[in-house]
């Protein structure tokens, strides 16, 4: 079975590109299951109840996020509301949402697993994305052979090390937040598939999806300033793989990149 | 004119790759100016004497490296003696070494400059490397057209920022440091090429380079462990830019990545 | 002659307090300059023109700040049209404002000059605090004698090092940011008076002047909550030194602190 | 009965100074228990076999640590063999060593508890510090009322945070890691006795504990030295509580600082 990832989408020009392309994606590679990121999809910060009824309705089975998810306070409810909307696992208990979800494919009844987890080099401390790992995975059934690890983290060496940690307990680590595509798709040796980010999906003329004015001026004064998602380049990045739904073994992986233009 | 642009050579399998595969690559892609960036050539950490003459005799015009460069504290006399070996040039005073050379292509005597310089997003403080990009680049002569610069950080945006903030002012910035490419080559609007990691020269199976054992040891018990190099999936990576030598207009970008097994 | 520093004024208590306080510390202890950091003056947020018309009529000669200073948009005009008020001279060209003022005492005539520094440890990166010394201390006329510099930072190490760097060179180096009075109080080999951090001035029953609910939940959570500045325990704590005005060498150094209910 | 909790022990002059002061200091204040954080001992990072031998001879009932007591090899298998050396303990499982235990005065027989944390706030990411002392302090029988909570940390937030939010279940917290004593003892409103830091036992004229040069060379061209522990000005500094053994509450705290000179 096919398995589509979209990365990260970022404010109203992501929003678009997503709802423009992801049914050509979709009708084009027939994927049996979807899973896109959405932890910057209102106005590049976070995700608004508004925002959450147009994302609602796409062709996607799961939706995960980041850090970024916490921007908004009315977030939190949707957390705690919809089980197909995830948060990193690993953030304390006693915050809104969950990090894992088992939903079975609509095309052909397999379940699926998505677990969403965070990076901690360069980000806020919280538990071990690999103990919760461990964990999670444990309460999975044996049916369940099909998982999906979006590692939302900074760090290549961590999520890298999350590939490896979890290289023949899953079929996808893909990393997600750094906005900007890798071009490592492999499957490591005990059939895991594996993508250090899987970019995002929004404009790329654009500093990781902000226009450059503002964001160089942060790096030129280190005073604040706000951010303004960029308007140029749109784009769906994602990432495709085939898994043995029978093993969960990854068979193929293979990068989607579509710009707007060429839609 | 053509420049390859190599990434971090990563310790004896980096070593190894990069002097067989390079002459290939290079009678392949017949480029008129080679820059490699070796800050992790000596075991993953730095460089000493011994491999430094190992790196010299390459058909390499010149050398780049970043944080790791001074590693080993024997590098410091290399930094001072080698006009072709560069780290970071916003590096406070006081440092052994330089950050920028010109020097001119063996093939067709265009004058071509490198300049080096290192992020500050998670990394160590020191002058702005935007402010010392500009105040580098206003000391080449109207002559020197064509401009290189390896943009050695941690995150994206940081790097993203440095290709809009010098659009139009130089060749090539390439990003190096995380070891893994990025699938996000570009010109930008005013002709600058533009990538946002060119990653690593080394062994691919592996964390960023090392071992995958004792970096997972490093996230799972977040004390102390000594990273070996890792010794499989020995791979080039690079890219390839098309300048104009009247311009110093990008008119061309393509990634360059050779496996060992495939040379 | 006698110079007073007081710490970070934390809100509405911190205001209080000094109102209240400072002209009776004046009195008992007839200082002849005094310097107050401001930084968290407004809700522990920076400075509104609000807070600042408060402040500016107290008995104070020279406002210092720090990271907080930029927190509220309108502080930028105060910056650049209150003289008497500073921000960390390290920030880079181009942001508004200065870090380097000199006044004589309004007591005795004496040219005081006080520079606002800030850390780079563990806090945003700009020039180096001990680069800027240098640069701006050579701008001083040889009748500057007395010296003050408020170092604000987050490192014991770093606060401890601009005092070594600058010994001899200035009459007092003192630590602010933390919030937290240091017990080390001393004179330097060279006749620096230092004190790591001078404290807050403002209500101690608290973390660092907030309430504590909301940091603890930070904490416990690791995702957002806004602070509340507490509102009991209101202290001044600040540190006097006497100055030889002839050689600009310390030749005492006390901490000052009286609580609100003492007073 | 009465507390003692002397600050991190660095390198010679740091073991010298305990030598010499501690017996002193204790036939003076007659605790009923001492607790020595030790992280420094052996030149400044970590502990040795032999600087172990030396520590263990001494009145000292408890060891403490913290981020250092990983800097050498050998220490791992002292943490495993001996049950009064603490490491916090919050370090992943898996390691060696452990974070609390509980041992009776030998003075009066009382069970005294002492429990090893270390802060997250621009340190090593691991477990929560709060959720472990939830954790460790649920396992202590009703029988044992006098806690101590060494609080390893960077951040005077993170260490206030820590002492209300064990307000009213623990004797006393105190911070160490900065080497600046803090002037801001006080028993909290549930009767735990805090202070933000202990300071340091080992040589003052030094930025914290080291020889400035090299730390000043460190700061000035942001590439590598090693440091060398200070030798001169060396002093114990402590903090002495009295606490109610049937309670566990809190009577008294007060600042405890001797120079090797005054001894
Ligand atoms: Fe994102
Ligand atoms: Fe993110
Ligand atoms: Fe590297
Ligand atoms: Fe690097
Ligand atoms: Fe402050
Ligand atoms: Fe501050
Ligand atoms: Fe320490
Ligand atoms: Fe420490």
């Amino acid at each position: 079975m096919k398995i589509l990832f979209v990365g990260d989408v970022v404010g109203k020009v992501g929003r678009r590109v997503l709802k423009q392309l992801l049914p050509r994606v979709i009708s084009e590679l027939g994927p049996d299951f979807v899973v896109v990121n959405v932890e910057n999809a209102a106005g590049g910060f976070g995700l608004t109840a508004e925002v959450w009824q147009e994302l609602a309705s796409l062709p996607v089975d799961v939706f995960t996020s980041g850090n970024h998810i916490w921007d908004k306070k009315e977030t939190a409810s949707l957390l705690d509301h919809e089980p197909r909307l995830l948060r990193p696992a690993n953030y304390p208990e006693g915050n809104p949402g969950r990090g894992l979800c088992v939903l079975s494919s609509r095309k052909n009844g397999v379940p699926v697993a998505v677990l969403n987890l965070q990076g901690l080099t360069f980000m806020t401390p919280m538990e071990s994305p690999f103990r919760t790992a461990d964990r999670l995975l444990a309460t999975l059934g044996p049916e369940v052979k099909v998982i999906i690890v979006d590692m939302h983290a900074e760090a290549t060496s961590e999520k890298q090390a999350m590939g490896w940690y979890l290289d023949g307990r899953v079929s996808l680590v893909v990393g997600t937040h750094t906005h900007v595509p890798t071009a490592d798709e492999r499957i490591l040796p005990q059939k895991t598939a594996f993508l250090t980010d899987v970019g995002m999906t929004g404009p790329y003329e654009s500093i990781i999806g902000f226009k450059p004015k503002e964001v160089l001026e942060r790096f030129l004064y280190a005073t604040p300033r706000a951010l303004e998602p960029a308007t140029q380049g749109g784009a769906l990045s994602g990432v495709l793989v085939e898994v043995n739904p029978e093993t969960g073994h990854a068979e193929s992986i293979a990068r989607v990149f579509r710009r707007e233009k060429e839609s």
